[in-house]
C-alpha cells in the first residue's frame, strides 16, 4: 500500500509524520455509521438540514487563516485562490441550506384520483422524491475546498438528506483531515451523529474500491480523471446491485474564435485567453485546452500575440510532482500524434512553463490521441478552413465540459448550425469570456457529453446538484396519514 | 439469421410469408434518415410535435378493428385488453402532444447577471434543454400496442424533439408493419420527413446490436427481459462514445399482506389477488410474483382462499412458445431452490395455468434464484415471522417496479418503518388493489432500482418519461438573438 503523507508542493518535501490509511475495517466502520444516520437525516426537516450547513459554512470562514494555509502548502494553489475557493464552499454550502429550507426538490406532484375506467380514470398518485442513502464522495485533487471533503457534492448530497463519507484525495491530506475534523466538531454540536459525514484516507485505490463495493453505498460522486472515474465506474456498475454513478471527468473545452470577434481585440482576446490558459497552472477541467481558429488575417495575427501573451507567464508549481509528470508526457503525446509546437517554455523547477502547440483541423479529427486532455498550462490551436470544418471539429470533441463561441452576436444561419453544434457537445455553452469559473446558480450545467461526464444529464455545480441523491417514488393510495406529510413519506 | 415470421399465438402456426429482416444497410439507412430529420425535428414548435402526435392517435382509433384483430392473432392478449391498451396507447399520445404544446419541460431557468465579484457575482445564464437526437427503441412483446412502435417510448421521444428508429419485437412483426405504415402514411400528410419515425426488425439479436451501435444513436429505450436488456445497456456503454440507456427490465413486485388487511376481506383479497397473478396470462412486469405474508391465522385463511381462488382460473395462451418454456423453467427453477407448491395446475396446451409457491422468509432471503422473475401466471408466498422479518425480504429484493403495502392504514412506527422499507425497494409503492395496470399520469413512476431499472431516476410511463430525452445546456452571455428564443436554442 502507497504511503500517505502530506507535503509541500513547491518543494516536493514531505511534512510530519506519515497519515494512517483507512483500514478495511475502518472502511467498514464509516459505511455502517453512515447507514445507521440514514433514516434520521431522511426524515429531517429542511431547517435541521440548513442548520448544518450553515453551521458548516461558518465553521469554514471561522477557521479560514489556518485552512489557506494548510491549503496552500500542500496544493502551491496561492492564498488570493484559495480565499476565494473557501468563499465559495462556504458560499454553496448556504446556498444548499436555503434550498433544503425552502424545499423546492422535495416538491410532491399530487395527482387526486380520477373516477371512471382506465386511461382516463386513475386512482390517487402522489410523486415524492425520497433521497438515496449512503454516498460515497471522491474529492478531487484541484479544489481542496470546492470540491474536496466539504465541497458540492458533500453539500447537495446532505442538502438532499443522505448521509456522505468522504475518501479524501491525498494530494491534500492534511487539509482534509483538518476540514472532516471542523464537521466533527459541528455535527457534535448540532446533536447530529459522527457518522453523518463520514472520511476515509489512502493514497493508492484500495480505499475508494472499499468504499464504492460496499452494499450500504447508495450512490457515488466523482470529480478527476477520466481514468480514474471510468474504474470507479465500472466497480460502481459490476456490484451485485449496480448504484448511480456521478462522474465528472475531464473536458478539453474548445473556444472557438471566429475572425470578426478577433478583428478589433487581438491583443484583448489573447491576453484573456492566455490568463485562462495558464490560470491556477491550468489545473481546471474547464481549462481551455482546444482553440478552434478559422482561417482568415485576424486568426495569424491572434495567434502571434497569444504566443506572445502566454510566453512572459509563469505558472505555479502543479499540485503534485505526479501530475507535472503526467503533464510532460500529455504534450509529449500530442506532439507524437502530429502537433507543432508554437511555443514551449521550459518553466522553473516544479512549475511548467505554458505550452501552445498547433495542428490543422484534418488532423485533429483523424487523430483521437489529439483530443486527449492535458491537465495542466497547454492549448492546441485548431486551424479550420472554414465553419463547416469547426462543425466538425467540435463533433469530433464529441463531448465536453463547455465549449465557447466568441463572434456569433448575428443571427445567421452559420452562426445558429454553430450554436447547435455547441449544445451537442457541451453543457456550458459561452458567448464571451472564458470557460473557467464555474458560477454557483440555478442555471448551471457542469457535465457535458461523454467523456466530459458519466452522467450527462446531471450537474456537479448549481442548484440541479442536489437532484442526484433524489429518487422519485410515486405513492399509490396513501392512507391518510401518509398523504399528510409534505416532502420525504416516512 | 433467425427467420422472422408472423403467428399465431394460439395455435403456435406460422401465418403467410416469412418477413425480410432488415439489412445492415437497412438499418444504417433508417439511423441516418433519423439524423438527417433531427435538426428541424429538435427546432420545431410543441405545436407541430403536437399536430403529429395526434394524428397518430387519430390513426391508431381509425384502423382499430383491423389492429386490434392482427394483434389478437400474434398475441393471444383478447380483443377486449388489444382496444384498451389501444386506448391507453391514443390517450397517451395525446398526453405528450399536450405537454409538448404546453412546453412545461422546455421551460428555460432564466438567471440574470449579477454584478459583482463570485461567489455572488456571475454571468447571465440561461439553462435549456435540449432533444438528444435519434433514439434507439426496443420494442416490448407483451404490450402489442403502449410498449411497442407507437408505444410511450416513441411517443415522449418525439415530444421531446428526438426522431425514432424502433427495433420492432419478432413477437408481433405483422402488427409491427402495419402501425409502422400508419405512421409514414400520417408523417407524409403532414409533410414530415418519413425518416422521423424509422423500423428496422429482425428476428435475432443482431439487428438491434447495430442500431444501438450505429454512432449516430444518442440515447436507447429498452422494455423487456433483464438479460436483453443488461446486454443491450453493455453494448450502449461500450461503444467509443456511451449512450443514455432507459432499460426497463423485470420486477417481482412484492405484495406484503398484513393480517389487520386480510382479517375482514379475506375473499375480497384472494378474488382480487389471484385475478392480478393471472391477468394477461401474468405476462405484466407489475405482475405480483412475491406474496409476503406474515404468519397469523388470517394469513393461514387467505393462502387458503388465495389457492382456491385461482384454481379454477385459465389464463389464456402465452406470447409465443418460447415464453411458455421460460415459464415452466422458470417455475421449475423456484422448486429446485427450496420452494414448495401450494397450487400447480396443468394448462391447456399453450396456455399455463396458474402456480402458486411458498417458501419461508429465511430461505428467500437467503437464496438469489427466489428472488428471480417467473414472466407468467406464478407467485411465490413468503411466510415472515414478523414486521421485521417483512423488512428484511424488502430488502432481499433490492429493487422492484412496485411494493404493494396491504393493512398500514394506521399511523405507527412500524408502518412507518415498512413504508421506508418499500420506498428505498419501489419506484411505485401501493397501498389498495394491485400493482398491475400503470396509469399515464403526471406522477406515475415506472421504473426502480436495480434491477427494476437500468435508470431508476427515471420512468418510462408518465409526463416525466419526456425528460429522460432531454440534456440541460446552459447558455452563458448568449447574444439578444439567442435569448429571445425560449425553449430550445438552435
Amino acid at each position: 500500500m502507497k504511503a500517505l503523507h502530506s507535503h509541500d508542493a513547491r518543494t516536493g518535501q514531505l511534512v510530519g509524520e506519515p497519515l494512517s490509511p483507512s483500514t478495511a475495517q475502518d472502511i467498514d466502520a464509516a459505511v455502517e455509521a453512515a447507514h445507521a444516520a440514514a433514516v434520521d437525516w431522511a426524515t429531517s426537516t429542511g431547517r435541521q438540514r440548513a442548520s448544518l450547513l450553515r453551521a458548516l459554512a461558518t465553521g469554514l470562514e471561522q477557521q479560514r487563516e489556518a485552512l489557506v494555509a494548510l491549503a496552500d502548502r500542500e496544493t502551491a494553489l496561492g492564498t488570493a485562490r484559495l480565499h476565494g475557493e473557501l468563499d465559495r464552499t462556504a458560499f454553496q454550502l448556504r446556498r444548499f441550506a436555503d434550498i433544503a429550507e425552502q424545499g423546492r426538490p422535495f416538491a410532491v406532484v399530487d395527482d387526486p384520483a380520477v373516477p371512471g375506467a382506465p386511461p382516463v380514470g386513475h386512482p390517487a398518485m402522489q410523486l415524492h422524491r425520497v433521497p438515496l442513502g449512503p454516498v460515497a464522495m471522491f474529492a478531487a485533487s484541484n479544489f481542496p475546498f470546492a470540491f474536496s471533503v466539504l465541497g458540492g457534492d458533500t453539500a447537495s448530497a446532505l442538502a438532499a438528506g443522505c448521509p456522505v463519507v468522504v475518501k479524501a484525495h491525498p494530494g491534500h491530506p492534511a487539509l482534509s483531515v483538518q476540514v472532516h475534523g471542523l464537521i466533527c466538531s459541528v455535527l457534535s454540536e448540532q446533536g447530529l451523529p459522527p457518522g453523518l459525514v463520514g472520511m476515509v484516507q489512502g493514497a493508492g485505490v484500495e480505499v475508494g474500491v472499499r468504499l464504492i463495493r460496499h452494499p450500504l453505498i447508495a450512490a457515488a460522486a466523482f470529480t478527476g480523471s477520466t481514468r480514474g472515474g471510468l474504474a470507479l465506474e465500472a466497480e460502481a456498475r459490476s456490484r451485485p446491485r449496480p448504484i448511480p454513478f456521478y462522474g465528472e471527468l475531464g473536458a478539453i473545452n474548445p473556444v472557438v474564435a471566429l475572425p470578426q470577434a478577433l478583428a478589433t481585440r487581438v491583443d484583448e482576446m489573447a491576453t484573456l485567453l492566455a490568463g485562462s490558459i495558464t490560470l491556477g497552472c491550468g489545473q481546471f477541467c474547464t481549462n481551455p485546452g482546444v482553440l478552434v481558429l478559422v482561417e482568415a488575417p485576424e486568426t495569424d495575427a491572434f495567434v502571434t500575440r497569444l504566443v506572445e501573451a502566454l510566453r512572459p507567464l509563469q505558472p505555479h508549481a502543479m499540485l503534485t510532482a505526479g501530475m507535472r509528470k503526467a503533464f510532460d508526457a500529455g504534450v509529449a503525446d500530442l506532439l507524437g500524434a502530429g502537433a507543432q509546437v508554437l511555443l514551449s517554455t521550459a518553466g522553473q523547477g516544479v512549475a511548467p512553463g505554458p505550452q501552445l502547440l498547433q495542428v490543422d483541423a484534418e488532423r485533429f479529427i483523424a487523430e483521437a490521441a489529439l483530443r486527449e486532455e492535458v491537465f495542466g498550462p497547454a492549448s492546441l490551436v485548431v486551424r479550420a478552413r472554414n465553419l463547416a470544418q469547426v462543425q466538425e471539429v467540435l463533433a469530433a470533441v464529441g463531448g465536453s465540459l463547455t465549449v465557447t463561441l466568441w463572434g456569433v452576436e448575428q443571427d445567421t444561419p452559420d452562426h445558429r448550425a454553430l450554436v447547435r453544434s455547441a449544445t451537442q457537445v457541451a453543457g456550458r455553452v459561452l458567448f464571451a469570456g472564458v470557460p473557467t469559473g464555474v458560477a454557483v446558480t440555478a442555471a448551471q450545467q457542469h457535465g457535458g457529453p461523454w467523456p466530459a461526464s458519466t452522467a450527462p444529464m446531471t450537474t456537479s455545480v448549481g442548484d440541479a446538484a442536489l437532484d442526484r441523491f433524489l429518487r422519485p417514488v410515486c405513492l399509490q393510495d396513501a392512507p391518510a396519514w401518509l398523504v399528510a406529510r409534505q416532502g420525504v413519506p416516512c
